[in-house]
């Protein structure tokens, strides 16, 4: 079994609800459980309650840091439609709720109609020409670090100590444990790096994140471009897509932040 | 009373419930309820419930589609923070839920951190330059385009019979009763404008919207910017930024739309 999968493993506990534990394993910026973790585990337990395969849009509002030890997840179906079931999720820890996430989900295997891409994958030179950006590590702390693999052209300024102060990135990522990417794992992985801010010299707490997952991946790297446009009084957003080895689009997502303080 | 305030106004009917009367004054492409206005009754009730001022965050799952007539309005607080309170709204017709939305809510004006924006508003000729484009009348059916106005360079292609091909789209829009803008009301704003993708020569069904209100705006025209840059196998996004009348973001959203068929 992969980590993502023993690690967002659910144990039905009737009535919609499952326990599941949150590990240390992908601990974040911050020091608390990473945002996407918290995110899988909805998911997951919205896969075991809603019909249709594939997660499509997912909203998740962060209310209280996550952290390791037993949490419980609440499910409730909202509708279940012919195309499209749409079911919410709450994860609490000792009573408290900790994320509540709402997502619609289909067979995007189903998907029909028109296609019109006016984009195209970041152009990143291949995993193997790129850099480790843990140098074959992990970064302190950081266990999500041991959890994906990250490769790019350049490493980012924030982790030498100097911002480049351009709020944007290009990269690969992949499960360090070879675990192939699918549409359960999408929505975890848009907020699997560190934010863009970084780059500017300001950390954020994550107020919203939506997810829009577009395909299933094919095996293999996934590229991700990451931005951040709009910082203002603190409050910002970071835009992230998700392209998979064959170029194509597989999930965009946004998160509002605050720079804390 | 503006037309906006009548048409979301809501009775309390205890224990966070409301009622309120869903008007036939509001009717998008398709007929129904534009889905903006389905929602600005989902902010307007979570306004009663959650003690800041502004929403700041807010998604919204499009169930069913909405009808003119009844409507109880269902809402629960799921974390009343010091900066942020964040709670879930219902929106039921003849016990049918027909939008469920969660929001965050802060008080805007006590927002404080760096700023640094890169992007900049619409480059659009002053309204007054610009065509209006129902010719200061109406479309046919779409009693939306009573309550709005919006003005542009050009019209658009599908307006005139002819998809322009682009799906994107800058423009002015107002009440056209006058009412000024705020942070309740703009919300429902970005779903104000017909969908982008009618210059591809399609429509669209909305799945789910995001809305991360980023200010207060300034009385006036606002501009809005709009684009769909991917269109995959029907399944495509619709992005729409507002810039107040001083040039600032007051508001960016996405919504996952589907192409009907």
């Amino acid at each position: 079994v992969s980590e993502f999968d023993a690690d967002t493993r659910l144990e039905p506990a009737g009535d919609g609800a499952y326990d599941a534990t949150v590990t240390d394993r992908w601990n974040a910026l911050g020091g608390g459980a990473n945002g996407g973790y918290l995110l899988a585990l909805c998911v997951q337990a919205l896969a075991r309650e809603l019909a249709p395969p594939d997660p499509l849009a997912i909203s998740a509002f962060f209310l209280r840091p996550g952290a390791t030890g037993p949490a419980r997840l609440r499910t409730e179906t909202a509708r279940s439609g012919r195309r499209i079931a749409t079911g919410e999720a709450r994860l609490l820890q000792d009573d408290n709720e900790v994320v509540r996430a709402v997502a619609s989900f289909t067979d995007l295997a189903a998907a029909h109609g028109p296609t019109d891409v006016r984009n195209a994958a970041p152009d990143l030179p291949p995993p193997e020409a790129c850099l480790d950006m843990t140098g074959g590590g992990s970064l302190p702390g950081l266990t999500i670090t041991d959890r994906f693999e990250y490769r790019m052209p350049q490493l980012p300024g924030w982790t030498q100590g100097k911002p480049s102060g351009e709020p944007r990135s290009e990269f690969w990522i992949r499960f360090k444990d070879g675990r192939a990417p699918d549409t359960i794992a999408l929505p975890g992985i848009v907020d699997a790096a560190a934010p863009v801010l970084l780059e500017l010299g300001h950390t954020s707490i994550t107020v919203e994140l939506t997810v829009h997952v577009r395909g299933r991946p094919a095996p293999g790297w996934l590229a991700c471009r990451v931005s951040t446009r709009h910082l203002i009084d603190g409050v910002h957003e970071e835009d992230f897509e998700i392209w998979d080895s064959q170029g194509r689009l597989v999930a965009q997502s946004r998160q509002l932040g605050l720079v804390p303080g």
